[in-house]
């Protein structure tokens, strides 16, 4: 999402060009252009898959929606099993049209990630629940902290649903370090991403995430502390941003792959 | 500032013919009137001044600015004491220009409060230190949850500095109601404040507060937490809303107040 204005195949030249061993993907560019197809050129390119973004959703109280929600779920997974990659990022959803019951949302989302977790597993991937910042609460994500991530996903086997450590989302929290921390005791950070706080916020708030190094995060101080968990896997950069998106794709990845070196190795 | 379309004597008129006991007032408006005029206009109306808003702004680590707000709470305590009121609400500050040190920031919060605090109570001021919603983290306020509001509170005395509960801020936080209970034992509700929490955001996030009863918040439901937790003090409807000021502002305080009626009592 970095570079959406690349194509799958610019997309990969530019990590092979830049040195970039991984990429994280989501579903519609990838249904866009075939997921075997997108599969085929990114194993054929040597790179990794890191995650596929996303799943979730799964807050709806209309039966058929929820049912219509865990097979676009159920698609996903199989889309990831197929690229690849072993990790399937979850944006659980929000409060459903009127309702104001957030405790009700988050017991959907356990309640579906039961049904889902071992059909995960069946095809070989991990459901990772990305707590969203709290100002999405209401229309994305009705978990909201790393330690409600934690408290759903630790309902399942590590093997089965483990949690999403985005320094957007969680660099406020005083208790997100602790969270990091018996996230990583539990092999239960499936996913590391990275992207920098910066205001004013836009309109709609979605697209206003900062590069690496213009905001307010400590990325380094996050960095450390996830590693000082024991993961030792990918670390992804998802920046949403118009003013990134408006660019050269080719520039912004570069860009990009230099401000992660610079605030964050 | 639900109604900041209305000058100070509009305010009081309205108020009296609506009923509404009691108005939480701003500095500025509350300057340009003249403190002591906007003291005697409201208290010979015999409306109640619920709580001044507002101090705070503590975070500079530039020894002037550090000294500059310091003396500018210490004028606030003094404001809000001419007014009659016993409550100061402080929004504490973010991060000072290129720093990404929020731990700090949190204690040079505390390190201010260590001063004024007792400098209010000589006045008959209480501090109430009000967490804001974590998207004002970087900008606006350090402390973001209730339960960190209160952690730094209990460094001092209740009768020098508690918090302001507004369901805008903690809505979503699970972690909330027992900060409710807990705040409402330790006699440190020092404000209770309402509004709905609308999306879309509108660009740069602060003007954007719903109108009671429009949005995500189950008010009803956190009325009756803070009564539980033993409170008894005014109520105030705190909406900051474009949508709302362009409008008649005597017609905005009536459907205020019918929708505080229609949705928390």
């Amino acid at each position: 999402m970095t570079v959406k204005q690349l194509s799958l195949p610019e997309l990969t030249e530019a990590c092979l060009g830049l040195g970039v061993p991984g990429i994280g993907l989501w579903r519609e560019p990838v249904q866009a252009y075939g997921v075997e197809r997108a599969a085929k050129l990114v194993r054929e390119a040597g790179l990794t898959v890191t995650t596929l973004c996303r799943g979730g959703f799964l807050t709806a109280t209309d039966a058929d929606e929820w049912t219509r929600a865990l097979d676009d779920n159920r698609a996903a997974v199989v889309e990831a099993a197929t690229l690849g990659t072993d990790t399937l990022v979850l944006v659980s959803g929000g409060l459903p049209p009127g309702s104001r019951d957030l405790p009700g949302a988050r017991e959907r989302i356990a309640d579906a990630l039961g049904i889902l977790a071992p059909y995960a597993q069946e095809h070989g991937v991990r459901l990772a629940i990305e707590p969203l910042h709290p100002m999405f609460a209401a229309d994305r994500c009705a978990v909201s902290t790393l330690t409600q991530a934690l408290d759903i996903a630790e309902r399942f086997p590590a093997e089965q649903v483990g949690v999403v450590v985005d320094t957007y989302h969680i660099w406020w929290d005083d208790q997100a370090p602790a969270a990091v921390a018996r996230a990583g005791a539990g092999g239960r950070i499936h996913s590391f991403q990275l992207a920098d706080w910066v205001t004013p916020l836009p309109a709609g708030v979605l697209n206003g995430r900062g590069q690496l190094g213009d905001g307010a995060i400590d990325l380094r101080a996050w960095r450390e502390q996830v590693d000082a968990a024991g993961y030792t896997g990918p670390i992804e950069v998802e920046l949403f941003n118009d003013a990134l998106w408006a660019r050269d794709g080719v520039e912004v990845l570069s860009e990009t792959a230099m401000r992660y070196v610079r605030h964050t190795v």
